[in-house]
């Protein structure tokens, strides 16, 4: 398998950014990165300025070592973390009109995720999505799947196959909140298919260095207490993740409180029956009382903040900053197909505008800051999947796991001078305006932006360079992607 | 120039999509439109499933025409229209931080805008930004220039020469609430100047078929009334259309009310001004009160909703269904560089976002519908830039702004049936898992997605395929741009 093939020592050469802390974002321009035969990062030089003798100088072994530098405007960015996506749900990516959640699982997604009970059907679908989350720089995913063994242990396999880093969880839904023509036939048969693909992924991959597998019940309305219970001890014996849905909407905690008339709250269900741990990835968590986060804090379970899916779905604007100030660990999600994009860039901006919404409400404090989204999509969603120690930022010692970004830079149009400010003071006089304007036709236009969407002029700080990716960027200028040091996407 | 070289018959073949009304947005699968040679709609079929024979039965003299056959799944649109944005800023374009309107301004704007100064620097972007609307499929923009004439009539030139219908706008501001180096020297000069423009935007273009002025007061905060009294004058002596901002931000409401403090209202100095006309375009609008939204509607001037940058800029959400519910007419605008992106698609996802975070506050009625903001971008603008009878939609007698829009087919992975989902029931132990896994790798993936980011897997109905688009598309999926039956952008 791709997976498993050999790669050579590699040097990265040129500018590099990436979080040291929530509040720090570190631009480095002139950078080196040693990465052995491994793919784990050996040494980290920052004075480098694209002179490979000066990281020989320093690193004399690493001589024979390939080297890939940085063409252009661009820099490396550690590899996205999507901390919540359903891979199935994809067909649907864009498809939610004006439903919400719980008409929207009715309407959409139920009868989609029921169709993956065909593997050719399955095949198709996640092929196609673990290509697009790749080309997005999506490094890590936190998956659900659907209820069908053969189509959860086919998506564990492609992720392996393809060298993504992957959560990869068998659906548990046993009560009539889920469709007759959808649903585990018991609690008993969801436990033992929830084994079957634990052992499944076990199998390929031993020891989890990409793809791992996670307990799965899809929230508290798909599942008994008794079921919920039995999970809780399924991850405990299997030493597995957890991933489930809380308090996403309003109507969706009326819900919980009706079914589970013994419990405090929506957090109290997962808690009684030890679903809480410091390995659960809990998506959404948009209305969590002061009490939910306490006990959520306490716990150490994580949060996969979805704005994208919350917007589209009306769901509410979760108040990131006050969970932040919480104590909580959080990670961006993607939440496809609740949410519109499988991209985590995308996400980031949406994170900034639903910080923006609850900053028109709250107050200023609640804005997100730019460094602060590329925290959470890359240090803050590798805590969330309990791998801080090897991804999410450029330190010795931990993965190569990144993204080379390029920008566009803008040409300077035939027959002129270029912008220089201060030698072509305009003057209507001087100059035939009609003529500079036909020097720049070229109409139609052929693809006159191959190198995507990012416009650059030149002038750009090296903050500014970031900025303009975070908010103009797209997939187009992620041109190579690596997981462990092995080269899983380009263009 | 490419705006005047001849074009030929044409017939379009293939679906279109448009707006009827508000409510309606009209999906015809299997359509002809008959475009003549000056560019104007004479036949529009709604049935004739790609067969040139039952066109040419209903309309024999079109046998020679050309014609233009959607490629694959896709569609003809209506060309977009762009009612509020700022073509000098866009080397700005994602760049705004924390900042809100006026420091926005005066960090990150005034000094972009001062370097037009220089014809190349203005060339270059201009040149730059009018390629970037085109390929977005923006058929029609309004834009602010700066106060520079050369500058200003440059980017008229461009538009008129690349084929791109125009409102172009030199901008006017007198007091200093802008600073020392970047400022109209005196109402006189800012009168003379703007006349300047107004001639010879009207000698390029004498019957305003692509370009025309527009008087551009910059907001009232930068001009006495004095000044805008002058333009009030100059717009109704030249029988110019007329743009500014108004009720953006509460602190520039607050300001507006320490500078005028003899109006009621921000509203009501411009009515005093005589600035207030059905030709009279306000950007903007989130915060205007019951009266003024009365009186903005009794004087017939519209309304350019700019969501993305009223979200970047922490503005507000303007509540677009009560501005509807009032009378109003209102059209999309991108506002770069307050807004990050150029694209309208983009502006009607934010849109989507923008109803979406009132409807949180205000209930599922603030709530637009994806046809909702695509009427705004089309119908809803040209009434807004004055060209309801000309473009919008797909009409006989109005002329051929469009673009083609094509979505990418995801393919069936090599080796497996396609997606029929009764045949092949899933079974673990029929089927080698890692097997087909390895059937879908072609790690690393390389340039998998050349037709763009929507996925269409075969199973949508026309309006899911819409729904796609808007909410996956973007300029990827705009694969040739007319304007007046021309070709200005291609693919």
């Amino acid at each position: 398998m791709a997976a498993s093939a050999p790669i050579s020592k590699t040097i990265y050469l040129g500018a590099f950014v990436h979080s040291v802390s929530l509040q720090e974002l570190e631009i480095c321009p002139c950078g080196a990165i040693g990465v052995d035969e491994e793919g784990v990062i050996r040494f980290v030089e920052r004075d480098v300025d694209g002179d490979t003798g000066r990281v020989y100088a320093k690193h004399e072994q690493w001589k024979g070592a390939s080297v890939v530098r940085i063409q252009g405007k661009g820099f490396f960015f550690p590899g996205f973390i999507d901390t919540h996506t359903h891979a199935p749900q994809h067909p649907n990516t864009g498809l939610f009109g004006q439903t919400t959640l719980l008409s929207w699982l009715t309407t959409y997604t139920f009868p989609l995720e029921a169709s993956l009970s065909s593997l050719p059907t399955a095949h198709r679908i996640y092929s196609n999505f673990v290509s697009r989350t790749l080309s997005h720089g999506t490094t890590t995913c936190a998956y659900y799947a659907t209820i069908h063994v053969p189509a959860t242990n086919l998506l564990a396999s492609l992720c392996l196959a393809r060298g993504q880093r992957a959560l990869v969880g068998r659906v548990c839904m046993t009560t009539d909140m889920s469709p007759d023509y959808y649903r585990d036939a018991s609690v008993a048969s969801a436990l033992r298919d929830s084994q079957a693909s634990i052992d499944y992924i076990r199998a390929i991959d031993p020891h989890g260095a990409i793809v791992r597998p996670v307990v799965t019940p899809r929230f508290a309305p798909s599942c008994s207490t008794e079921c919920l219970a039995a999970l809780g001890a399924l991850a405990h014996s299997t030493d597995s993740f957890i991933q489930t849905h809380i308090s996403e909407n309003t109507g969706e905690i009326a819900l919980v409180r009706d079914l589970f008339p013994a419990s405090d709250s929506y957090a109290a269900v997962y808690d009684a029956a030890h679903l809480l741990t410091p390995r659960t990835i809990l998506a959404h968590a948009v209305h969590l009382s002061a009490a939910e986060r306490k006990l959520v804090a306490s716990r150490g379970a994580k949060i996969a903040h979805c704005p994208a899916s919350n917007t589209a779905l009306t769901s509410g604007c979760a108040p990131v900053r006050e969970l932040l100030d919480a104590g909580l660990t959080i990670g961006l999600g993607t939440d496809v197909s609740g949410g519109f994009s499988p991209s985590i860039l995308e996400e980031c901006r949406q994170a900034i505008w639903a910080s923006r919404f609850r900053a028109m409400c709250d107050g200023d404090a609640a804005k997100l800051t730019t460094g602060e989204v590329l925290y959470l999509a890359t240090r803050g969603g590798a805590e969330v999947v309990g791998l801080e120690d090897k991804v999410g930022g450029f330190e010795v010692g931990m993965e190569w796991d990144a993204q080379m970004v390029r920008l566009g830079e803008v040409p300077v149009p035939v027959g002129l001078m270029g912008g220089d400010e201060s030698e072509h003071e305009g003057d209507a006089a001087d100059v035939d305006i009609a003529e500079l304007a036909n020097r720049g036709v070229d109409a139609p236009q052929t693809e006159p932006f191959r190198n995507g969407p990012v416009d650059v002029f030149g002038t750009e700080s090296w903050d500014e360079l970031v900025q303009k990716w975070v908010y103009s960027g797209d997939d187009r200028n992620t041109i190579a992607v690596w997981v462990r040091g092995r080269l899983v996407h380009q263009i």
